[in-house]
């Protein structure tokens, strides 16, 4: 039964133009004027739009014990209710464990999804094993490695073991992705927060200064740059760090960087809030900054040395967090973000005239889709895309709010943030699944989306490296003089 | 009757993929597998992209008395030699001429375009007639203007005019264009530099340092920024003119910047040769830089922060250039190489790994499409987009060469470089016109493009600036205190 | 008679040690342990420290047919007050008036002065008798002429004159100062802001944002460096200034760049006071601005790429500042400051820990003296210096207030600000000037300080841009070739 | 025995003159006019200068069961033949020896010195007793402890290490300092490149890229921000190590950079020599880069941002250098440079105006003595100062060679580089060691320099960060809040 959504406006990350959208199988079968379709939906004065793909989430993710509150259900229910069509997860292995059983326990989580989405794999340990792994998991349709600079003692790897594993992604044709904060000293500056007396939500902040995300992020880059690798940093919260990439790319180094939604709106005043809850609620890592970084990163958007906007989303519960009421360090890192994401980056963004609606589009959407090879299957409105599509209408408002959320958790870290622009409908391949309020998510609908290695930057800088290269020199006889 | 591409890829700004390509009517009718159509033409081991677009030429530009030795017929069969099939010339309105008038002898020399075309409107002088007629001239399809601020005692506007320039050009939606080189310094260097016997064609680069180039296009922005207006920098050739781009890139500003294929590959040691005729076929503005530079210019179209590469085709030839033998300020200013960019290019970038195959497209068609608010009727392979294609055989190769040139002018300033990459066919809206070394340019054939003002950008950028405009304090009783 | 200053701990730019300071003829004779003269004053507790150098006042200036309200008798009154020993007032010349005639007013003028002193010549206008008789002004012992990039119609010079001086202080071994803020487009920002009936004094700086600052900052560095002279940023008050000076540095550029304490720790909120009286008081060029630029001038205090702090006093009464009431064009330029220089510079700086005493004495006294090449007759605790001294006492305080300054001004731009860190005794060429709170300033005391020419810093510029200088390329036959 | 140093120009970092210099008992008793002594030296036509310190030498340094080449003997008399008359070698206790028993072997070595020295103490590994006899190294007189980021497996010490030891250095008083390569990244491009076959001198250069050291630079400013503390970067090589300490100057953190002659003058081009004892000889680490890292670090000298010229004197013979013949790893690191430091700065750096001759004082000898806080013991002319005296004569000039050199390995790096301007005389606390070409060092007239700690820097560093440090947000119940 085909679809047809009619009289709305296109608007991709190149373009914006009024026609109609059909929809068979699934998939965008054809774009023009005055189609028809089986059923038809209305998208008068509304915005056509390829839904959006969150690159970070961590949906019940095992943590201490317990696992973070929004599964793939209500996680992506979330994402659909915020014009989220496809979410990309972290495939985290314990130490020793094989890649290839990591995933087979998120392919298990993963049964509940509502929309599409993917894996990025975690190194979290090195060895031969994890070698030879990565080819599989490759295979596998994973083109893309986590590496933690922090979090020493458990998800944290060293110098070594990046430079050992970019080269591999270097060589499967891979892109790795860092989580950039200098373990050490984190861990060395929270011993000494909390020897002070330090232990409140504040002292999470204090513990990750900017200079320490900018450092680790320099760092990462450096070694990309020497394993002949482009590399991807997460949740880009800093000037320092933003800095970093810039450099790098002023160079020519093939360097992503990606904000949260969270850092560009929300400041690090939020921790010195004298309720305990509140603070405690918005510990994440990074934390949040002051408006400086904000601009930072708002700027890096607009002129594209940062390309995209993600939510890390990983929200625990009021509960949860309140096992660190003793001590900072003991507050699970995390908070929700996926249905806020594109109405809140649209309301500050797009009104406001920092972005147009199509840099919108490439940053929420596209961007990534290009960057994880799974262009335009997704990212796109195209004739041949997954019909993934947001119907955004730019009248509708809403004052966000915990109690009207789809994430399972007592509490939203954007609450009472007023947000103008949001769908009208939402297609997850071709399923309506958001009319307006009315959300009709069905866990399960959603599928694994296999991605290729070898995307364009990688043969790219891989054929320049080689060029590049050092040469020896070569010596008749070796040494030939006295002095 | 109808066209079809079969067999090749797709190369566009943002993806490759296999598929043919039907041609009906001058546009591209349909894209898909196993097309048919009355002629066929067989791109197997071929990139089917947009044709070039060369955002800067002059073409039968009048000087001293003569004209640049390229006109509309020579410079477009050049172009579609090399597979550009749009130009942008620049309209010059003598000293106190109607923009209109100037726009009606544009009109008339490019009746023997072999490609489409259109025009920027150059400020070359500031009053109540200008401000009025720059209404019209966007009414006529012109949303850029191009400002000289060097050519002192001719074509030179002040900071004042180009203020008053940058403010109308916000209101009316277009996009002001600089040639970015302090004209007062270039002028009292020359003096001094003609006063102390350097009379040769290198003093020409001795009298336009990189740093006389990076101080006018900062100031250039600065103007800009203040009038609330984007900007757009013509022949960018230094790093000191690409930081000042990169620095107000990193503010949120709307910058664009454009290296000449000249800059990205010749350098200044051009100018040291000892045959005068060498040095001064070369002799363009700005000069040829050294090799930092370049990297510097590479790295910037790698990254983002420079979006275009052209020509500033202006060809002269010997007998011109030796106007200037006692006195190298005599020399005609410019280069050919509308038949050059996109092999030379190909090449350095594409073959070398320093740009992906779709980041070419960007830079050399789909960018300049978008920046100038033509896209995707140009810069695009899309249904329905201008049949502006080019077949890219990236097997064959040449050696660059005056003696089989389709320029009138009797040098090249890339004579004996060694291209790998060229067209097999190109086609001007839908018209076969080169068949590898068969040229079929039809003097007519092409066609004004009108451009409509207020693209996305500025639209963004006047909310912006709307928004965070200085307020007013209102006070009560002024003044209202003692000490 | 000789005066000993005893039990004092001597701070100079280079180094803190206990020692006498022993005083004959108004210069220092001696500095030793357990030394005795005629007269002893006690230090126990405080630093002696060399008095500080204002190299930045308009004492008396003439404007719109009144004059600045501090003359030369109650400036250095308030200077000596403060620490400071020395003042550097600007020679401005009348349109079309000769140089020479200039300084003589000023020498009527500083007759009265209570402290030492010396000026800068400004260049107000350009021609052949401009051009010839700087060479008089040098030979008089002036060896810096100030330009003004602002002021449009009346005191500005165009780029054109600024590097022909430019060119003539590189060539009599001078140094050229700027007032760095763009003229064209202060006017055009002022009649837009006027005509949109902004016309406070909060427009004031609305009509001179940093970016305006920071362009021609970055274009007098680059005409200097082109004119092959070193270069002097007089009240850098922002990033964008700061950082083109740190970027010029970063070549080797000679650029130095003087904050105005006004600067440092003042900002732009003072112009949005309801208080119309309040934010005129303020109104000076460039204006105040917000924190983050005054964590650029400290740092760049820190780093040395910022050498001097400096005043700009010029002094409006309240009366004078109402003259503008109803367009704040008209409101007369400057602030006040002479006297708390030193307070609020120890208070802030030294207090804090942002600077080291040394580099206090660096930046009020030393640097100054060297950058003006009369080191170390001024600006040194040496034997043989002028007896310019300040006994510091770290321990007293007070509040800054109108109700108890020398300056004739009626208000005080730090009114209430506490200062920890005052003079004990201020010595002139070896007079007792200040005692405490007692002042016993002498007008007519004061002597003009002639400084020679060709400072260690021009020398070696010049030598550097000798051996790099553009060399011409001989050529044999021209033109040799044909194709 | 007094001696007088008579008719010279005394030139030091902050002015230059004309005075005679009296010497008795080993320090300058007197600076004045027509001086005389019992022994008198003729400075007609020469400058006197404060001697050179080099800050960074490895005299007789224990290296796989063999030593460095100069030994203190050997090693102060070619720095005294070269204008330097004090030099301060690296104390390097072995893995889990004491610091103490360090210092009395470096003390047993340096009684052969014949001239002052003092010692910076190596950090080599981690523990709880190093961490409390560094206070007994600080009671000791050695306040400078330094960290090797490279050479892992052996000297290298992690993150977590240097943070503990720069809070240590912080809470004592004292400095770090760091050699600043990434050991990690270095290790892991040698074994790659041996396995690659590259095992030739270049192949050292090869693995060391200056992206790794300005990586390394870049942390170990972070980490000692995040310790409080102040830092110093050994032999800067590159622009991206400088850069990383300008950008952290320009934030206000107290930074210090010190470039070797060697990186300022040798280029990478030594290592492609067909020659293999040739390119061996100057294998160290950080290799020579090229051009325009040598133009960054001269700039840096200019502007300020770095402070210092050192050599990194670690002298091996041909012999010893080609223990690494098949394989560049085991190619002992290090070069000569301890004679010829001051006149090769001197030739390129004073007599091509690239720095004055007041800089050329500060960066070889004044700065560093400010830095480790021993000035105006040493690097000073000043009356009571260490007759430490270079007599410089402008017009003598030489062609440098292993022929004529007091080091005893059998070349020399800079060998056939003229220099012009030489020692007439060099005087070691008051000691004639040098006269022109005659050189008397007397090993064991050195004597160990003790240093105090809490240098001005540190101690304002402190006060900056007390009153910066992070506050404790005080709630009163925790939690307070539901929802
Ligand atoms: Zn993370
Ligand atoms: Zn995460
Ligand atoms: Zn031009
Ligand atoms: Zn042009
Ligand atoms: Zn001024
Ligand atoms: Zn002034
Ligand atoms: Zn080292
Ligand atoms: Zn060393």
């Amino acid at each position: 039964m085909s679809k047809v959504i009619k009289n709305g406006t296109i608007v991709t990350a190149d373009r914006t133009y009024k026609a109609d959208v059909l929809i068979e199988g699934g998939v965008i079968s054809k774009i023009g004027q005055n189609l028809s379709g089986d059923e038809s939906f209305d998208a008068t004065g509304c915005y056509v739009m390829p839904g959006g793909i969150d690159p970070h989430t961590h949906l019940e993710m095992p943590f201490m014990g317990t696992y973070s509150a929004d599964d793939f259900e209500s996680g992506t229910r979330a994402a659909l209710a915020g014009g989220t069509t496809m979410v990309v997860d972290f495939c985290l292995p314990n130490p020793g464990q094989s890649l290839l059983d990591a995933i087979k326990m998120w392919d298990n989580k993963s049964v509940k999804a509502a929309t599409d989405y993917t894996f990025h794999m975690a190194i979290t340990w090195w060895g031969e094993q994890v070698f030879n792994e990565m080819s599989q998991v490759v295979d596998r349709g994973i083109n893309t490695f986590k590496h933690f600079m922090a979090y020493k003692g458990s998800l944290m790897v060293d110098d070594d073991e990046m430079f050992s594993s970019f080269q591999r992604c270097s060589d499967l044709g891979a892109l790795p992705l860092v989580h950039a904060e200098n373990g050490d000293v984190v861990a060395a500056l929270s011993q000494k927060l909390l020897a002070a007396g330090n232990n409140g939500p504040e002292a999470h902040a204090y513990s990750r200064p900017a200079e320490v995300e900018g450092e680790a992020t320099n760092r990462a880059i450096m070694i990309a740059d020497m394993a002949n690798s482009p590399l991807y940093v997460v949740h880009v919260s800093c000037e320092q760090s933003h800095e970093a990439i810039r450099r790098a790319r002023q160079k020519g180094m093939r360097v992503f960087g990606e904000p949260l939604i969270q850092h560009l709106v929300l400041d690090e005043t939020e921790y010195f809030n004298k309720d305990w809850d509140h603070a405690a609620r918005r510990v994440m890592s990074p934390p949040f900054r002051n408006k400086q970084h904000q601009d930072s990163l708002w700027a890096g958007l607009q002129s594209g040395s940062l390309q995209v906007v993600a939510t890390d989303h990983c929200a625990f519960t009021t509960e949860q967090k309140r096992t660190g009421l003793n001590d900072f360090t003991k507050i699970p890192n995390g908070t929700g973000g996926l249905e806020d994401r594109l109405p809140v980056l649209w309301t500050r963004g797009v009104v406001t005239g920092r972005l147009t609606m199509n840099e919108f589009v490439a940053v929420t959407s596209t961007n990534i889709a290009k960057i994880l090879n799974m262009y335009p299957k997704k990212g796109a409105i195209l004739e041949g895309s997954d019909a993934d599509i947001i119907v955004w209408d730019p009248k509708r408002s809403k004052t966000i709010s915990a109690g009207n959320q789809q994430s399972v958790i007592d509490y939203n870290v954007f609450e009472g943030v007023e947000v103008t622009g949001l769908p009208r409908f939402v297609f997850t391949r071709g399923e309506l699944a958001i009319t307006e309020d009315k959300v009709d998510a069905k866990p399960g609908h959603g599928e694994f989306v296999a991605r290729e290695p070898f995307a364009a930057v990688n043969r790219a800088l891989s054929t320049w490296k080689e060029i590049t290269a050092p040469r020896k020199v070569e010596r008749a006889g070796i040494p030939v003089s006295g002095v």
